[in-house]
């Protein structure tokens, strides 16, 4: 007996297969015309046999956060080329690293100082193997990396002059801005007088997806948002709400007022987070309707713009402001295709915070 | 071997015992004081052997926000007396109720409307038990409830007269304003005046514990947050930060400027939750720092208004804004005394949903 969507106790997080395979086909047939390799980043989904798909249509490796999402990953024989975007530190998770490197067929990870620079060095000599590591570059975003090409270059030589490193290139985060350009030709201008060979330029985010012919410097790209798709992402056009492959069933629980619905899912579900998005989720049954605030279990909407209003017990889809964030709330979450469902995926690296 | 704090790997979430004791026994007598049953709600730290712990000190039971809460705390042999605050919806929901009704001594839930009450009722049928229920009340926040004391009144006789229903009282959160407790004597004097006993009168809140006995219809206390305190609890008085019993351990991945450092730990450990804090937590270490936001696995500080700064390397202790969405997103946390690991505690409530 097939289940239907409709069946579903809430609140569930559901995810439409054929969006899925049409999002991952789309930004696979982009990158691959503009001759960038797809490396995608699984932290949006957080399960193996998603990235198995992405892999399946043409990826040449993941992305991954933290090192437990590359042990989750490795363990389900998903990819054996995985990069690791993150500064690893202390001998704790440098151990497990060496142990990662020496599972898969290419490990790499990034950096952007010294310091990790020599505790990754001190590892790779303990268990005889080499780091190969991109320098993180700070290309006008605040976050991480390296602040300048000429730093990108003196960390590189300093990182290189240490026994078991070896440098694989570049990495920076998104890669939306002209100044980015700029910032990453400098920087293999650098390199490239130095008579350093940078094989690898890695780029990302998925806004910035459909720009990716604008970097043309870059042989790699790594996005993760695109293949769910939500809130950020269509007000950030990259997407339109008919892309967004993930939304949260939640039932109407109450109508204290003629403008007021709760819903049984809050911030336990879709999280707090806003970014640029006006409201805290789309209602795709009642786009008039406004989530004004979560509490941990219930969502707060605002129906004074709707015409129609929906009754106790009725059940609705959230399109959520920021799909990774609410994987990483869920244990599991439910395939559909067509409105029945045809799988539910344990969120496997769910909550792997180191 | 004892295990230091200061050797955990990071990030990690950390609770002093001895703070944890010490807010417990302090809540527990300020309502002893009173008069009032302490009912202390478990979705802070949704761990059974802290909830014991609350049991022992003298709570009359619990209050849980969700079925597998409760179901979890049941499991554990925590209470035989349990309140789950939520309007119960669905047959897949009041099901379970009714196999936790069997098994408690005492299994209490909220409605604020005649949907769920009907619902209730049909369960009760069905299996032969009586549904004990609260009317839950909007005395002024703006969340669920029905909006007046006549609406608490109508709603009380409309379930009493459905099969297997059995009103025990009122409920409403958070009791700290003094319209809350005129809005209570108006719906006690029209319950008392149509001859209905009101045998519970259920507020609750940390940061308004301090009043309770501004309210003295009340019979019964919830509280949650007062256990571990927050960023929030501090910020609304109810708390200082020596009474703040988790913090985040994290470490400092990277300086990319003179004022920026880089923690690794972000959303999905400390969440983006903000209300009327000013940053993204508290770091204790550091006072004068500023977490101005985070992704996903880091903590963007702004270190301009500090003399001294932290290193690449250094651990530092986070207060988090609010303790009880971080215990969600943690699969264990470390119970540490005087600075040495005491307990692993598995967080065996969290992401409890539905």
């Amino acid at each position: 007996m097939p289940i239907s969507v409709a069946d579903l106790d809430t609140p569930a997080v559901v995810i439409d297969l054929d969006i899925v395979e049409a999002n991952i086909a789309r930004a696979q047939a982009t990158l691959a015309s503009h001759g960038l390799n797809n490396r995608p980043h699984i932290k949006t989904h957080k399960i193996p046999a998603l990235a198995k798909k992405q892999m399946e249509a043409g990826a040449v490796g993941i992305t991954c956060q933290k090192l437990g999402e590359v042990e989750v990953m490795a363990d389900a024989g998903v990819a054996d080329d995985i990069l690791l975007t993150y500064n690893v530190l202390g001998d704790a998770k440098t151990e497990r690293l060496a142990a990662l490197i020496r599972r898969l067929k290419r490990m790499a990870v990034v950096l952007d100082n010294e310091v990790v620079a020599r505790g990754l060095s001190e590892a790779g000599k303990r268990h005889g193997v080499n780091i190969r590591f991109l320098i993180e570059c700070d290309t006008g975003y605040g976050r991480n990396g390296v602040q300048s090409p000429q730093a990108a270059l003196d960390l590189a030589r300093e990182a290189m002059r240490m026994p078991n490193m070896q440098f694989e290139g570049l990495m920076t985060f998104p890669t939306a801005k002209p100044e980015t350009r700029l910032w990453l030709e400098r920087a293999l201008q650098l390199l490239g007088g130095a008579g350093i060979a940078v094989p690898v330029v890695s780029g990302g985010g998925s806004p910035a997806l459909k720009s990716c012919g604008d970097f043309p410097m870059l042989t790699e790209y790594r996005a993760g948002t695109y293949i769910y798709n939500d809130v950020m992402q269509v007000t950030a056009g990259g997407a339109t709400f008919n892309d967004c492959a993930m939304t949260v069933r939640a039932t109407v629980v109450s109508r204290p007022t003629e403008d007021r619905a709760v819903l049984d899912a809050g911030s336990k579900v879709m999280t707090y987070e806003q970014h640029y998005a006006k409201g805290f989720g789309r209602i795709v049954e009642y786009p008039d309707a406004r989530i004004t605030g979560f509490s941990e279990e219930h969502g707060m909407v605002d129906l004074a713009a709707c015409a129609k209003k929906p009754k106790i017990g009725e059940v609705v889809s959230v399109i959520p402001n920021h799909c990774c964030v609410v994987t990483n709330m869920m244990d599991e979450v439910i395939g559909v295709r067509r409105g029945v469902v045809e799988a539910v995926f344990p969120v496997a690296a769910r909550g792997k915070v180191r």
